[in-house]
C-alpha cells in the first residue's frame, strides 16, 4: 500500500493534519478537546478550518475527562495534547477511558521526524534522546498506536487507529510530528467513508448460539434479564431494548448498566448489585432459574464487593466478544445479531414479575421533621425531579452509589466511573457531555453531582464551562472531605478532610458573571431543596446560565449500598 | 539475604510502613506529599505516629510538583499515591523529577497480594487483572521499582530505592500493597543509617584526570568557568564553589544553572546561553581558549535553541558519572572529587577579567515615561528587590527566560523546569519549596512567578498553601494567555487565549481569609510594583500571610531571550 502511494502522484493532496481532522468530523466529532503546547500549535490551526471547534481546557487531565464525557454522549471524542508533559498529565483519564471502554483518539504533536532520528536535546523530552518512551507507556492503554512518521502511511494508519477506536471502543493513540502537519496524503480517500460496522456473525454459527439460547430460554419458569454497561459501551442498546419490550421478562440492572434500559418499561425492576440491591432485587434475581446476562463487567464496585449470587448453570452471558450459556462457550460471535435473531425467533415464554422500584421517599424520612438533608432522602426525590433525555454525571464516592435508589424518566444518559473510579473525573466529565448535548438537535439538561473533596481536583474546568457557555446544572454535595474513603478506613482520620472551600464563589473568581453566565444556590435543608427543585429558572434545559448548587449534607452520612461496598473494600485490604 | 531474613526470629520487629516512614525521616524527609486513595489509607496512618506530617494536596498531579520543589529545598522529597487513578495522575510530575534530577520517593497504595495473585476485577483496574501495567508505565521514568510483594525482601528494597533516589538524584516507585503494611521486618536494621556517600573515585584514576585538567588549566590565557544544572543536582555545589573563589576564573551559569553560583562574587559574569545571553557574556565566553564546564545539560532551551558555540577542542566537561577533557573520556570519575583536587593544587593562572553584570534598569527603559510594566524593566527590578536566602521560583513561560536578566543576591535557590518545562508545574512546586523553606531554621522567603494560562492548570494548591498556613509571595503575571506559545505559533490565535479570571478572588474562595491568611495586591504600573515593593509588611519574611500579587504585563511583551528561543523553536518545528 504505502508503495503504491509512493509511486503515484497525488491528484487531490491534502495535509496530513486536514485529513486527520476531517476524518475526526466525518465520524462525528464536532469539538476537540485539549490544551496548546508548542509541538502541536501547527496542527491547531487545522481545527476550525476543517469546521471543528477548539474547546481549550484548563489542564490536560481535565481535557481527557472531558473528551470521555463528550464520547459518552456523542459517540466519539477527540484530544489534543503536545508531546511528554501534556500527554502525561492525560494519562489518567485515559486509562480510564481504556478500562471503561470508552472511544477517545489521542492526537499528540511531536517533534519533527528530524529532531527525533537526530535524538536531540529537546525540551519536553527526558534528555535522553528517547522519543519513543512515552508512547510506549501509552500503549499500555489503547488498543492502537499510530505514529505518523512518514506521509506515505499516515492516512492509512490515521484510518486504521480512528476505526479501532470505534469498533473496539477505546482510546486510541496517534503520534503527530509537526513537520508531518503539513505534508499531503491524498484526499480522495475522504471520499469513502470509513466502514464502522461490526463485521456480522457467521450465520451457521449465529444460528447455532441462538437455537441453544432459545432451548434454555423456553425451558425457564422465572427468567430475568440483567443489563451491564458493555451493552452500553459495545452499542447493543437497541437490540436489548426490543429484547426487553418483546419478552417482557423483569429486567434488572447492574450499576454500572444505569441508564441502558428505559426505566420506565412495566417489566423494569431496578438495580442488583448482590447485597447492594434494590429493595425486593436480590431475592428476585438470585431465585431466578435463568439470568440473561447483557454486557456484564463484574467488577468489585458494580458488585457491591464480589457478593453475586448466582450460579454459571442458570446463566447466559452475551457480550461483543462471545456469548456463553452455561460453561458452553462461543467465542467470536457478537452478542448483537445473537440478541436480535433471540427476539425475532422469541415465541411463548414463562414470565414471573419482578418487584417495581418506585421513587418513593423512604417511610423513616417521611416520618422525621429533621430538616437535614439525608442521603436515603435525596436520591429517590431527585428520581421525582428528573426529565426525559437528562444526562446525569455521578462522582466515585457517594453520588454513585446514591444513584443506585434512583428511578430515571425514559432516555437518560448516566455518566460514571464505577470501574477506574477516579475522583475528580465526573466534572471534567460534566464539560465534554455538556457540551456534547449542547451539538445535538434537543435539547437535554446535564446534570452533575460531585463531592467537594472530588471537585477540588479539577474545579477549574467550571472555567472552561463558563467560557464555553455551557448550561449544566451542577450539585457540589459538601460533606467536609472523602466520605467515601472514611467508610474504607480513617472515618475521622485528618487525612480524610478538606480545605473549606467557599464553593459558591469560585465561578465568579473564574469570570463568570452571576445572572448573566452563572447562577448559584446553596441549599441546607429539605424544604430549601423543595424550592430550588420547583425553582422554573433552575429546572428549565432552556435556562441559558450555567447552575452552581452547594447541597449540604452530613458529614458521616452515606447511601446504605456504599457502607456495604466500603466495608467489603476495607476488609479486602487487610 | 532474604533466606537469612526467613529463617531468624525478628527480635525487634516492626511494621513495614513504619520502616519505610522512619527511614524516610531519617534521610531527611520531613512532611510527605500526596492525596488519599482506599489502597493507601492504612499506610497513611503511620506518617504522623512517625513524627512526619501529612500535607494533603488537591490532586496528584499537584502533588507531584509540589514534592518536586520540596526535594530541591529539602534534598528528598516523598509523594503517597494510590493505584492506578493517583498514581497516573502523577506520572507528568514524575517525568518532570526524572527528567530534571530530582530525588522523589513515589510510594503507590496497591490491592493485596492476595486480590493481586487471584487477578480480581478491581476498582482502579484496567479490567484485566493486569496489576503490573502501572508500575511497567512507572520504570520508564524511575531509577528503582522496588514491588514491597514479600515482607522478607521489603526493608531491602526500601532501602535500595531510598538509596537510588538520593545518589542518583532521580525518582524511585515503591509499591506497597495493603496488606503488607503491617507485615514485621527488622527494626534493628534502622540503627545504621544508610550510606549515602558517593563511591569515592578510584584514587589513581582521579589524580590522573586531575593532573589532566591543572595541565590544560595551566596553559590557559583567558580560561571561564559556566556552571549548569548538574552541579545543583548532582551535588557539586560546595566543589564548584571552592573552585571559583579560590580560582578566581570569570564564572557564568547556564539558565538551568541559575542559583547554582554565589551570584555576587566579582568574577561572577552572567549567564550564558549562546545568543541568548546576558550582555557582553557570549563574547566573553566563546572567546575563552579554555571553558571549564561543570554539570552541563545542553538542552534547546538552555542553550537558546542550541546556539552555544564553543569548540569542544576547549572545553573540559565535569560531570557525575565522569570526566571528559577535550575528547579525551574518563567515565566513573566523578566531578566532585576531582574538583576539589583541582582547587587543592591550583598554582599560578592567567586570569582575564569578564562582564560584571548588574541590576540596572536598562536605558531605553529609563527614558520612557509609559507606566506600562514591561518584562525588560521588571527584571532587574526584582534583582533589586530579592533578599540573600530568597527562594524564587519562575514558571516556564516569560518568567524563567526573564529571570535571566536579574542578578541574584547570596544564597538564592532558583526553582524552574527549563528542561522539561511543564506549565502548571511552578505553582504546585511552590507549595513543597515554602514546606520545606518553613521546616528550615533560617526565615526564608519562597517566591513564585507564574504566567496566567499556566497558572490555571494547577491553581488549586493554593489551597493547600492556605490550609498548611505557608506564606509564600506569589505574582500571577496576567498578560491574557500563553505568551510563550503565542511567540512560537499562533500570536493571535484564539487557542492561546485563556479564559479571564478574577485571580485575586481565589484565595477567598479557597477559604483563606484576606488579613489573616491572604494579602492581596494588583499592580499594573511600575510605580505601583515600586510601592508593593517598598511596603514592609508584603516585602518581610517574618510576615505570616500568603502573598497574592496581580501584575499585569502586557500581552505581546517577553523578554528578549524567550524571543530569541521561541524564534528557533518556531523554526525547528517545520
Amino acid at each position: 500500500m504505502s508503495q503504491d502511494l509512493r509511486s503515484q502522484e497525488l491528484t487531490n493532496g491534502i495535509d496530513v493534519a486536514e485529513y486527520l481532522f476531517r476524518r475526526l468530523k466525518q465520524v462525528g466529532v464536532g469539538s476537540v478537546h485539549g490544551v496548546p503546547g508548542d509541538y502541536n500549535l501547527v496542527a491547531l490551526d487545522y481545527i476550525s478550518k476543517n469546521g471543528l471547534k477548539w474547546v481549550g481546557n484548563c489542564n490536560e487531565l481535565n481535557a481527557g475527562y472531558a473528551a470521555d464525557g463528550y464520547a459518552r454522549v456523542n459517540g466519539v471524542a477527540a484530544l489534543v495534547t503536545t508531546f511528554g508533559v501534556g500527554e502525561l498529565s492525560a494519562v489518567n483519564a485515559i486509562a480510564g477511558s481504556y478500562s471503561e471502554y470508552v472511544p477517545v483518539v489521542h492526537i499528540v504533536g511531536y517533534p519533527t521526524t528530524t529532531a527525533q532520528k537526530g535524538g536531540l536535546l529537546l525540551h519536553h523530552t527526558l534528555g535522553n534522546g528517547d522519543f519513543m518512551v512515552f508512547s510506549k507507556m501509552s500503549a499500555q492503554i489503547s488498543c492502537a498506536v499510530s505514529m505518523l512518521n512518514d506521509p506515505h502511511e499516515a492516512a492509512v494508519l490515521i484510518d486504521n487507529a480512528i476505526r479501532e477506536c470505534i469498533l473496539q471502543s477505546r482510546p486510541v493513540y496517534i503520534g503527530l510530528p509537526s513537520d508531518l502537519v503539513t505534508k499531503k496524503v491524498d484526499g480522495d480517500r475522504l471520499n469513502k467513508p470509513l466502514d464502522l460496522a461490526y463485521p456480522p456473525n457467521e450465520p451457521e454459527k449465529e444460528s447455532y448460539v441462538v437455537d441453544v439460547v432459545l432451548k434454555y430460554l423456553h425451558e425457564a419458569r422465572n427468567p430475568v434479564i440483567l443489563v451491564d454497561a458493555c451493552a452500553i459501551r459495545h452499542r447493543a442498546l437497541k437490540e436489548t431494548h426490543d429484547f426487553i419490550v418483546k419478552s417482557g421478562i423483569p429486567v434488572f440492572v447492574a450499576p454500572m448498566g444505569k441508564g441502558a434500559v428505559d426505566e420506565t418499561l412495566p417489566n423494569y425492576g431496578g438495580v442488583y448489585a448482590g447485597n447492594g440491591s434494590n429493595k425486593g432485587v436480590q431475592e428476585r434475581v438470585e431465585s431466578a432459574d435463568l439470568v440473561l446476562s447483557i454486557g456484564a463487567i463484574k467488577s468489585d464496585f458494580n458488585t457491591a464487593g464480589f457478593t453475586y449470587r448466582m450460579s454459571q448453570l442458570k446463566t447466559i452471558d452475551f457480550h461483543s466478544y462471545g456469548v456463553t450459556v452455561r460453561y458452553s462457550e462461543y467465542p467470536g460471535v457478537r452478542m448483537n445479531g445473537v440478541l436480535s435473531k433471540v427476539t425475532e425467533k422469541l415465541g411463548q415464554l414463562n414470565i414471573e414479575s419482578g418487584p417495581n422500584p418506585t421513587n418513593d421517599i423512604p417511610h423513616a424520612q417521611l416520618q422525621t421533621s429533621e430538616p437535614t438533608i439525608t442521603q436515603a432522602w435525596f436520591w429517590p426525590r431527585l428520581g421525582q425531579w428528573l426529565k426525559p433525555n437528562d444526562i446525569v454525571i455521578t462522582e466515585t464516592g457517594t453520588s454513585n452509589f446514591g444513584i443506585w435508589e434512583t428511578r430515571f424518566p425514559r432516555d437518560v444518559t448516566a455518566i460514571s466511573q464505577v470501574l477506574w473510579g477516579s475522583i475528580g473525573y465526573a466534572t471534567g466529565a460534566c464539560q465534554g457531555a455538556a457540551l456534547a448535548a449542547k451539538e445535538q438537535a434537543t435539547s437535554k439538561r446535564t446534570i452533575l453531582f460531585t463531592g467537594d473533596g472530588s471537585f477540588q481536583l479539577t474545579a477549574q474546568e467550571l472555567s472552561t464551562m463558563i467560557r464555553q457557555k455551557l448550561n449544566p446544572i451542577i450539585f457540589v454535595l459538601c460533606n467536609s472531605g472523602y466520605t467515601i474513603e472514611r467508610l474504607i478506613h480513617g472515618m475521622q482520620d485528618p487525612y480524610n478532610d478538606v480545605q473549606e472551600w467557599k464553593y459558591k464563589e469560585l465561578p465568579a473568581a473564574f469570570g463568570g458573571k452571576e445572572g448573566d453566565d452563572v447562577l448559584t444556590y446553596r441549599v441546607e435543608t429539605k424544604e430549601e431543596v423543595e424550592k430550588l427543585f420547583a425553582d422554573e429558572v433552575f429546572v428549565s434545559e432552556e435556562t441559558k446560565q450555567l447552575r452552581f448548587v452547594e447541597l449540604v449534607m452530613p458529614w458521616d452520612d452515606a447511601p446504605e449500598a456504599l457502607k456495604q461496598v466500603a466495608a467489603s473494600a476495607a476488609k479486602r485490604n487487610v
